[in-house]
């Protein structure tokens, strides 16, 4: 046994997660390292998915939404949510696509900063938040700016009225610096939008701390909720009465069955929501999140970084023309990035091979290393089966 | 045997439409009249969903995206919609809800007419469709007008915008004339809008013949898709191009992969997507579907005349006090809305016999016929109890 085999096994035997993977359905066969993309089914899901389709649908049918709590579900599963990002209960709603609540972020932080009208977008930013800022910007009259994270404080100014960031870099893995980049926002006045996609479920988030302002995200990555599963919105509590979304429909209002023509926004986070909740994808989401019942998020957070440390050890040595782009420690999200020549055609082969991960052109290969299901002798393999490829 | 009893019988016996109800899991000891608000279940949508979970997520995982056909579900299932509305192949695609549609048709609608003003609203509408279009205007500088469909022809001047209508009035069940309403608005220099939501799935809907410019619907009536399945969004072809709507996301950029930082939107109907779409709803639906393979939508439109009409003169001789408020033959959607005296207890007492209709306040008793599923039977055992509750 080599020296690296030796500590992947030492490593997966002190692993006090180790026993979470048995939670999830998943191939013997392959390396799993896209759950950056998409996680990984939990072995319960498809038994509850089943009771919402024969007895809450088929049996219930309508009787549902009321007794068979359909009707607050975005709000319940927001409240399940809410301790993985730490924000206060009450003040996260599940529904519509990451897209359609950056926009509702958007355009509801632009409405609380009157007279301001630049938007700072971070310019690193996974493309859909960009785009749909821009599209904020124009119905609101607003300029865009994109600006690496990094550059936000000294780009501030008292144009600025809201800012789109990234909590991780979903190409290099950079995760920010979400305290200093919120104080230095709300320092110059402005309002923070954090998208949380790919950090929510790799590491413990505190937006109460760093008292954030928006947050949303995707839960079909890190928090496993199946293909598409439905976004989150969440807002800081002192804000939640300034609220004044775009996108106010029938759920929202604060007397939905009363089918008044004037529209009286919710007091509560219903406020966030819009039409009719997809109910089938937001129960798959609400049965899979059982899976982190009980994790301590700063034992993941260490598992975390201990996984993708010995992958770019294992890299360094086995394949060492592919070089890391991610940064290490507090700097780090929960993948590790690597530069390679041809990096496409690699990737096919590393999938052909049963490690998954993904491409990001031009040269990245992308390892997303889920501390929930991933264990150290993945990360080992997938590191030789790299090797052996790029030789 | 009763007369209304032999008629029943008879009517069932000859009913070319009758064998379908066997495609739908419906229980025997109940007269569902709520289909108008939620489908019931097909049967075999939980084998299919089944494999959704537990092969296309559990083993396929990420690559379910490109070769388990995900990623283009939505303007293939879309494409299966069309001929139930008469749209063009390739020109309606699904994702998101009603409202959210709405909000993104509205503001297509009006950057398709610019310098004028004025959005004419059906003051008869599903209320959320009202909220998002006076939202739409807001963010668009556009007024909002609420006007009764009928009066749309008396209303439209050279400052109309756009005309959101509903092809039914949720409420009295009454069937707008899409053509004389979408023809007097294109006279006129407006676009139109239509809301299918109560009418595709219970008649034939032809929105090309009637040259309508932008259709909505959602998909959890009348076509049984599932609690809160997705909307769709229909476009008429010559306008495709010019379409620049308002939620443009990564979904519908021209080469999503790319990962660009510039928005370039698809040339085809992806161009109305937007974020992520919640794949386990959409192919729910898309199971759903199956049960209209080789219905005539003709053949259709004449049992729920039928149904109703029978309905209707039985709740006449069983339960005189209750007063039907829906329009008879061409004006009628598929229900009958009956005015009587404590409507909200009289409809729980029903629920309680087993009779599933709906309530909206303040008198008004709704019953949905679904012609695939409902039979003359349920119809009179209806009328009856519920003159037995009235009496």
């Amino acid at each position: 046994m080599s020296d690296l085999a030796e500590r992947a096994a030492k490593l997966d035997a002190g692993d006090p997660l180790a026993g979470r993977r048995d939670l999830f359905d998943l191939d013997d066969g392959v390396i799993y390292l896209d759950g950056n993309s998409l996680g990984a089914l939990p072995r319960h899901v498809p038994a509850r998915v089943a009771d919402v389709l024969t007895r809450q649908w088929g049996r219930l049918c309508i009787r549902s939404w009321t007794e068979g709590g359909w009707w607050d579900a975005p709000e319940r599963i927001g409240d399940r949510i809410a301790p993985l990002i730490g924000a206060a209960p009450g003040h996260v709603v599940v529904g519509d696509s990451t897209s359609v609540n950056v926009f509702r972020a958007v355009v509801s932080a632009v409405r609380m900063n009157p007279g301001r009208s630049e938007i700072l977008v971070d310019a690193t930013t996974f493309p859909t938040d960009g785009y749909i800022a821009e599209s904020a910007a124009r119905l609101t009259g607003c300029s865009i700016r994109p600006v690496n994270p990094q550059h936000v404080p000294d780009t501030l100014d008292s144009h600025t009225s809201v800012v789109l960031l990234n909590h991780v870099d979903y190409r290099s893995g950079r995760l920010h610096d979400m305290g200093v980049l919120t104080a230095a926002a709300h320092d110059a006045g402005a309002r923070v939008i954090w998208d949380l996609s790919h950090s929510a479920g790799a590491l413990p988030v505190d937006i109460s701390l760093h008292n954030v302002d928006f947050a949303v995200g995707c839960t079909y990555k890190y928090l496993n909720g199946g293909p598409g599963a439905p976004a989150y919105f969440a807002i800081r509590p002192d804000l939640l009465p300034l609220l004044d979304q775009p996108l106010g429909g029938w759920c929202s209002h604060r007397d939905p069955f009363a089918m008044d023509a004037e529209y009286v926004a919710a007091e509560g986070i219903a406020k966030a929501r819009a039409g009719t909740p997809e109910i089938v994808s937001l129960l798959t989401l609400d049965a899979a999140l059982d899976v982190w019942d009980g994790v301590d998020l700063h034992q993941l957070r260490a598992k975390s970084l201990q996984l993708t440390e010995f992958f770019v050890e294992c890299v360094q040595e086995l394949a060492p023309a592919a070089t890391s782009v991610t940064p290490q420690g507090d700097e780090r999200g929960s993948q590790v990035s690597l530069s390679c020549v041809d990096a496409s055609d690699v990737m096919a082969q590393l999938i052909s091979r049963g490690v998954v991960g993904d491409h990001r052109p031009p040269d990245l290969l992308r390892f997303g290393f889920t501390p929930l299901y991933t264990r150290f002798v993945d990360a080992l393999r997938a590191a030789e089966i790299l090797g052996e490829i790029i030789a």
